[in-house]
Order: structure tokens, then sequence, then C-alpha cells
């Protein structure tokens, strides 16, 4: 397709320089599709990419179309591509990998070294159109509407943590509930968790948890979490950690209040570091794991079968802007003042 | 305790022979405790024993004490018991095994073939009084009801059947939708399942499946279900068969239905030969598996916790009697008028 | 490349109608790699291709070359290609998917039900050149002969069959000791089977299942497998068996001398049906499971790993002819006179 | 049995205080076996016992009999043992379990938090008899000798580390050669790795790593272990790491040699603390396994299957000593002089 677009770029190093420009609609290669973009989901990378931090820095080479967590109508399609058709509704995964190292070829594509992100170290979604592989596009044939579809790249890495390890009747913490934290929590709820104990200090965030179902909530910096949770488990410690927080401390304390052979799944990113006393970890037998993107394309699949299965996630989006006020949808994310912020290209 | 209790036993090989009669209150044993009967369940195999089939006759040996499906409280501990305490609310895994053969020791004690089984192979349960093994009680801290609580042997093993397979976002039949089929559906629903489809000729259980959360039903006299079950999934195939019927017919053609490396967990039993094409099972990479018993005790604390999750069994008893109107228990569920019917000494 | 080459076509649909002839060296898509084969073992589905029974007739459309089971140096490579290098040895997963459905997001690609297959429904590799996706060409860096790397695609299968269950200190049946079945018996001892059974009729069979490492063989037609098995096995039943025969009644047997909880896996094909008494199985809990291709790529990298690990293949190898000698190649394999025989362009 | 018997003992708090004493046979409660002692291999934590180190003086109360690596035969049994028999050679679980609570029924008793440990919080076996729970007896039907009997406390312990992920075509660094990591270089081995990697600094140690089985070795203190693993597996990082040593360096640094989704199962103990930067462990979806004991009874039963296979222990046997040399077993541990000392009764 010929034409310009509007769209939003890293236009140089350094932190701010983030403008709304007129550029060409990108080309589409053999294998990829162009995508219509109806609406994209602010993300917390995107400011970091604002704020320039050393994340943002040594991935980014601008200026750079930013935002990746969107939704669309698929306009054009590449002369090989045979499964997707124009008028389709898709999100996208993310990660462009090369499904040709040990690590694809293992079944772990969602971490392949060779990956390249879309919004990050390519041009992103945070524009009128925007062209991927195809094989990136995840159709859906149902959805709410385009803003939660654009709610799709962190949901299923939600996903990815709330079911690495069966909770089905089991006990669960969920450390952090910002955005992707409060979706994990309607997600071990809806796989049949027995008891989800929010653990977040900020009262807002509090508050959407238990609207995603949580059954109990805790302040870390009012209460002491080590007799907190068990308090909120009749007692008894629990099966199940889902860190979505990032938040050293708070991983580290969870092994006071997890069963021998608890399982912890860590979302959250920190550049600090991660203490804990070895013998009490190994004499418990405790298992922790790193939760990276999304299991390609497993993860994606059980999103959609959740969804259809009625999980609501409508109460995570909760504010709404055109495009041209990104830097007001960026100061929303960095200041906490929304669980979701869309903007509407 | 001494004293004398009233049982309902199997007097004499052949059809009937069940009597309410006296007996002395069993003895104790160090490993034992003494459990007051508050409920019991009537279970298909109550009925095998009454119609004296071949199933029961290589199984029992008359005299004995039937019924294995219930509910008390502990009057009293053997001398090394430690764990149970005097007023303990138990129910009790029926399947009393070695714990000592490579088969226990792979973890696969529900299978264990020097098993004894309550109100089968050793004296049951429809009585005043049992004394079983201390390992074999499980107690429950929290419970709705007597009767509720004496369902739990059955709605365990349908946990098992559930739970074998990862039903999170995934799309299930359900074949068979008497009271173990019944629960089954209720598990699948509460641990994710995006669509439960019910199989299921006989009206009212039809109804108990969709009260119990099904999403859709299919009369299989009524219906071809290799057309009916992708109709009732979105013209697509399905994920995972739980077969709760034994039907050998049902259980095949469920491969027509079945999508590519899906899976079928069949609890249901027959005497009748499962035949089924050996290249379209292998082509397509489907898995059977054989659900006998409850995984010991996993799947007691998974069921427990699904319970304390909101599941709720209520509707499952759907009759209540005194233990004196045991031939009207038996009757009722020899003709299918009820879902589950349980008997008060 | 252009130019002309030498292959082997089914040149029109009934018995026979095999033909050495000459075509034009095939093209090369943007997403495709050009293939100098060098080595090309000859599989049963050559033979029914052959024979042109109900197996082949429904899948090919003659004219097509013939041969999927190859290896072969990298003399071209698609513009969009990255991963692979000119000069690359190379052997090949023979089915080509979509990438795209629900079945391939699940990570079940070998099954994906779009699957296109080289030597089948397109061209193959009886052939001095094969263009196929560059995706599907698997790079091996060390191996020991062209010869053995033209082995891969069906050592792979038996890989996924024998790391189908963790057969590690545990023992194993495995029925039918053809090329593929030599290869299991071979794996499974790799991988720490404690004791390997191998079941073959055919003398020639039983010997190269001793030479690949087998503890004992038992002849079916012979011997009472019932009691065969267990007594060569300290008189107990086994944990898992591996089928590579497709003899329903061979796999029903089975069930006779499986412990409860026990594993089969079945990547033997037949049109015939499989039954069994459906409480058997129930009962004690058995797991069936069809094994259908190779896990993209998982198991690819698992039979490199024991490769390079010391797993030795050269004795698979019996015959080695010039591809003008197809007809003979054919031969061997259909009346079994061969282990495998390899095809030389 | 009446009668008295020699045996070593912690006599007092404090160092030392080990004193080979003249104490009564055990007696045999209902559900226990009395076990004559053949031999019983020196521990590190019987060293921990000696120097009364915080973990052992948090645990033990004097006076206790030292000891738990043991094998013998059983002399009796108490009256409800039921599946041990007089005669029977054992070796035995040192962790005696309650098997009733949550940890225990989820199938973890090898974390159960109700546990006492023979030699440590009750009597052990550095003795000529204990008396143990028969169901804590592991019989071997077929076994080395006696001296490697008492060896399967802590080779089973390697068995639950090395598979704990699967290790067939992958390759794995072992860090810490003493005896449970050379066993583990030799399971890993045998289980099908194919590269298996020690890392020890002790050159002894090292030479044992090698002669069960492992391909390369590498010094960590003269070697960058960062480069040296994958400059000893052809350039690339690894699959799995298996922690016997504790060092928190150690196992740090091994996030820096392993691929993405890497697997790490740490056996060794230590009162430090492990910390890594967090952000390299999620991004690379790394897991870290605590391992605890032995799962019961999953690990002896494929420990029992590995050696039928021909796993070859007789390495680690270093030194054999008469019991009244207990203390120059003690110094050979506390040394590091020998692998495994054994000391006879």
């Amino acid at each position: 397709m010929n034409g310009m677009m509007k769209c939003v770029i890293k236009a140089a190093p350094g932190p701010g320089n983030l403008e709304l420009v007129e550029r060409a609609i990108p080309q589409v290669g053999p294998n990829d599709v162009l995508v219509k973009v109806h609406s994209l989901a602010v993300c917390g990378t995107d400011v970091h990419i604002m704020h320039w931090n050393e994340f943002a820095s040594t991935r980014m080479t601008p200026p750079t179309i930013i935002g990746h967590e969107f939704s669309g109508e698929v306009v054009e399609c590449g002369a090989l591509v045979k499964q997707i058709k124009i008028g389709d509704a898709v999100s996208a995964e993310t990660h462009i990998v090369c499904n040709t190292c040990d690590v694809c070829h293992n079944g772990n594509a969602h971490v392949c070294p060779h990956t390249s992100v879309i919004g990050l170290s390519r041009d992103g979604a945070l524009a009128e159109y925007i062209s991927i592989p195809a094989s990136n596009a995840v159709v859906f044939e149902k959805f709410a509407s385009w803003e939660e579809l654009s709610l799709m790249e962190p949901y299923v890495a939600a996903v990815h943590a709330a079911t690495q390890f069966s909770v089905a009747g089991k006990t669960v913490a969920v450390i952090g509930c910002g955005p992707i934290g409060a979706m994990g929590v309607g997600i071990a709820k809806k796989c049949g968790a027995s008891n989800v104990i929010a653990i977040e200090p900020v009262a807002e965030r509090g508050k959407m948890a238990l609207l995603m179902g949580a059954d109990s909530l805790i302040d870390p910096i009012k209460e002491d979490v080590a007799k907190a949770v068990p308090a909120a488990n009749g007692g008894n410690k629990i099966d199940v950690v889902l860190d979505f927080s990032g938040n050293v401390g708070a991983i580290a304390s969870s092994l006071s209040y997890i069963k021998p052979e608890g399982k912890i799944a860590v979302l959250g990113l920190s550049d600090k570091k991660l203490s804990f006393q070895l013998d009490e970890f190994v004499y418990r037998g405790i298992t922790l794991k790193g939760i990276a993107g999304r299991r390609m394309y497993q993860d994606w699949e059980t999103g959609k079968g959740l969804l259809a299965g009625g999980l609501d996630l409508s109460h995570i989006i909760t504010h709404k802007l055109p495009m041209s006020e990104f830097q007001e949808g960026l100061r929303l994310m960095e200041h906490g003042e929304c669980c979701k912020c869309v903007l509407i290209p």
C-alpha cells in the first residue's frame, strides 16, 4: 500500500525525543502482512524508551516507531502468505524469532537468542499501519473489542506465568498487581485456584486485583507477609507464587510462606540481585522459574480459550485516548495512574 | 469400642441376599481408626453386589458389609495412630494398598496389585461404624454437610479423570453424565475449560450436566456426534475427551471429533471390547488413558482445593433415605432414578 | 540452478510404474534451499507407492519423484533464507506444515492437518537434487557419513517413540525390530532402560535388535509373550512397551505383561482394528499413545544429542546401491532382506 | 531380639564426643524391622555431627547413635509387618515421614515438614543393629556387595538430582564431584546425556568424575567457566546444570554458560546466600530447582533400575575400615581424602 501514515517515533537517543510524525506506510515483504492498527496499549517498555534507560538504550537504535501491544485488521498480504487473509482481525506476538537455532528447535522460541522485538529493535505499532511477519499475526475470530484485543500480548504473558504450574485446587500468592499481575489474578482464578492472595501496596492496584477475583489483599508495607499470607490461607503455607513485581525483596520473602516443593514463577524484571539463603531453598525443594515472553504459540491458544470460556478483561482498560495524546498516555503509565491506557491511531 | 451396631451385609452369594443385621462393632487395630458413619452414598458397585455379577462374585466373599462411599466422625484411634484425632470429620480412600511393591513405590498406589477394597473385599461402611486404616482416612476441616462429604470417593475419582490432562482454555467432551460424569463436568469448568460439551442420552442426566455447568448437551441417540460435537464447538474438533460411560462405541466414536494429539481419559468400565482402527489413532497422535481410582492422595488434595475454591456439588445428591430403606436406595440407583442417593445409618 | 537431473518417478497410477528419468533441476523459491542429494534410504512407504495400495493412491498424484529419507549438501539458498548456508550438510523433516493452525500453535506441528509430505504429496529426494523449505532442512555439523545422515528421518521418529515416556531405569519391550524398531532398541538402551526385551519373529531382525543392545529376544511365534516377557524380566511385568510393528494382536497382547500404569507407545501402522477389553485397560490405568512423525523439532535435537553421545547406527545400513538399481533396493525392502538399503544418486 | 550391641554415639553436645559404646539391641515396634548392619558409609553429615556445627546442634539431641547410609539383613519383623521378610537384604530411606500432611499427600513426602531423620533426630546405623519402620526399608533382590548397597541413600539422592530434568541427548555440567557428584556424573551419562562436563577443583575428585564417565573436566580455579564450559561443548551453551557443591558463586556463574530455558538442579547445601541478577534469570527463562532427599520411592525404583542396567558404582568406595576405626573414617571424609569410606560393624 502506498501513501503516508501518522506514527510516533523515538526520534533520537536520550530522554524524551518522542514525536508524532508522518512516514511512508511500510512495505510488505513476501512473508509479511500489513495491519491497519485499531488500538495500541501503552506498556512499561514504552516508558523505558521515553526515559532512555539502559534497557532501552541497549536495544533500540532511533529513529524507530514505538509501541508493540496492538490490534488491527489485515489490509495487505505478502505474495507467499497463505494462512492470513485480508480482513482478519489480529493481535501479534512481538518476538520475531529465527525458528532455526537449537533453542527454537527445542520448543523454546520465546527465548530465541536471535529475537528482534516489535517496537524496540524494529518499527512498532503506535502508527496507523504496521508490517509484521504473517507468522507473528494471531487471528482472533471472536473478541470483545479492538481495545481488549490490543491487550493480548501482555495478557498472554500473564497466561504464561499463571499456567506455568498447575493452579487447579491450589493456593496462589500474586505479587504485584499492575495490569499484568491483575490479569494473572484473573487467570489463576479462572483455572481453578482455590485461594488467590494478592500482595500489592498501591491501593488502586489492590482494588483492581480484587475486581479480577482475588480472594484477599495484603499490603506488604503495612503487613508482614510471612504472617499475613498464611493468615489469609487458614494458617497454612501456600503452593504457588506468581511474581509480576520484579521486587527482589518481595520474591525472596516468598520463601517464608511457600510450602515445601512450592513453585515460584517470576515474570517481573529488575536489574537488582535476587538473594536468598541456599539451604532453605534446597532443603525445601523449591522451584524458581523465570517467565520470558509467551510460549509460541501454546500460551496464545490457552489465552484464547480462557477468554472464550468467559474470562473478562474489560476492567483492565481504564483509559482510552487518541494517538495524538500519546504523551498523556505515557504519563499515566509512568505514574501508575492507569491500569491500562489504550491509544487509538 | 464394645457393643453392637446395625449394618447391611451381603449375606450369601447369588442375587439379592442383602440384609440389615446386627453385628459387633469392629475392633480397632494399632494403625486403625473407628469411624461413626454419618452418611453413605449408594454406588453402582453396590448394585453389582446386589445382582452378583461376575465383577462382584470374583471380588467378594460373603458375608461382608457393603458400602464404601461414606463420611463420618472418628470415635476411636489405634495405639500407633498419630495424625488423626477423635472428633475428626473424615471421608475415606477405599483402596487399601501395600505401599511397598514397585507399583506403589513408583507413585502409583492407586493401582497397587495388592489392593483390598472397602465394602468389596473387606467390610464396608453401610453400618453404624467402620474400622479403617488411619492412613486411608482423609480429614476435612471444612465441608458443606455430611451428605456431601460422603460423595468424596467418587468425586475424587472424577477429579482424577478431569485433571489427567490440562483443560485450562481447552475444549472438552464429557461422555456419560451420571453422578461421576456430572461432577466431571463441574470440575472441568472449574479448572478453566473453555467449552464443555456433555454427551448423554438420558434426559435427567443431561439436565444435571447443564446444571453442573456444561455449555451444551448432545443426545447421542438423536444426533450424530461426529457432526454434533464440532457443531457445538464453532465447527472445530476438540482437545480432550472424558469418558464416564464405559460405552465402547461412544469412546471409539470420539476419534471422529477429537483433534490430532487429542487426549482421551476413560474412567467408565465395560467388559466389552474397545475397537478402533489403529492407523487413525497413530497417525493423529492420540492418547488414551485408563483412569483407575484416585491418585493417592494428590487427587484428594486437588479435590479439596476445588471445593474450597467454590465448586458446588450440592445438586448431585437427589435422594436421602434412612439406612433401613437401603433396598429403595439400591433400586433408585439400579434404575437411574437418582443422581446420588445417600443413606443415613 | 539450471540444468537437468536424474530422478526416480512414480510415472502413473497403478502397481509398478517407477522410472528413472531426466527432469529439470527444481526451482528454488525465496524460502527454499536446493540440496544436492548424497544418499537416500529406501522406506516402507516407497514400497507402498510401488504397490500402489490405498495408503499411496489416496496421497500421491503421479507423476511424482519418490523418496524422502535423505541427506545432502545445500547448493543454493532462496533470497529470504538466513539460517542455512551453501555447503551445509542437511537431512530433512519430511512434514511440511502450516505453522498457523491451532494444532501447530499448540506445539503439535507434527500432526498438522495441513501437512504435505516430501516424496508423497510433493516431489521427493530419489533424485540428484531436491528443493525444500529451508525450515525443514536440519543442519548436522558432525555426522558419521552421508549414508547414516540419510537415516535421520526414521531415526528421529524412533526417538519420538522411545522418549515419549521416560525409560531411564525402566524395563521396556520393543515389538517389531525392523529398521525403526532396531533403532528404537538402541535409543532405549542409550537413555538408560534397565532391560530391553525385543519381540520379533524374523531371525535376521532379532539379531539386529541384539546387535543394537537388546538384553533378550523373544520369538512371538514360538513363545507365549504373556509368559516369556515376565520370564525375561525376573518374573516381573514391565513398565513401557514400544510398538514398531503395527501388529494389532501383538499390541493387544502387551496388556498381559505390562504393569499397572504402564505406558504403550505405538508407532507401527495398520488398517486393522486394535481391540482390547476396556475393563482391563481402565482398571490398570494403562496409557496408549499414538506416535506420528517427529516432534518438530525437539526430537531432532534429542536425536542429534544421542548420536553425539555415542549412539551408533552404523549396523542399520546393510545395503548400498547406486540410484540406478532402485528396483533392487525396493525389492530388498519389500522382502525384508535388508535392514536399511541406501541408494546413491 | 535381646542382647547388647556395639555402636558409635554422639555422647554429648560440642565438638568430638563420639564414642564406641555398648547398648541394648533396639526394640522392634509392630511396624518395624530389625536390621543387622553389614556396612555403613560415612557421610558429610556425620562430620557435621562431629564438628557440632549449627546444622547438627539444631537437629540432634545426644546421646544418639550416628550413621544413616547403610545396608544390612532383616533379622526380626514387627507383628504387623507383611511386606518384608527375615533374611531380606535392605538399604533404607532415612527420612521417616508422616504420610498424612498435605505435603505428603501431594506426593512430596521427601520434604514432609514432620520428618525425623535416622542418625540425626533418632538413633542411626553405625551399630550392629538398627530398628527402622518397615516402610523405610528398601529390599534389593540383587546387589553387588553389602558395601555398594550401603551407598544407596546418597546414590538415590543423586538420582533425584540427575533425573529431575531429562538429560537424554542433552549437555550437562556437573558442579562438584565429591561422592554424590561423581555418582551424578555416572547417572547422567547412563541416562543418555550427550556431553557431561565435570567442574571440580580437587584433582582426585576430578579423576573420579572422569572414571564415572565425564566427557571433560574443568578446574574452576584455573579456568574461567564462562568460557571453558562452552569450549568443552563445541562453542555452545549447555542445557542442564547439576550442582552437588553448594558453592553459591559456582551456581550463580552457571547462568553465564546455560542456554535460555536451561535447567539448574541444586543438591549442594550452604548457609550462604545465592545471588544473581534477576533480569538475566527471567529474560532467559531459567529454572532453578532445589533437590531435597529422594522422591519416595520413585527415585529408589529408578536407581535400582539403572544399577540393573549396568551402572557401576564400585569405584566410589575407596576405603573400607572396621567400625572400631570410625575416627579414621570421619577424618578421611573431613579432609576429602576418600571418595566414600565404609565402616563394617
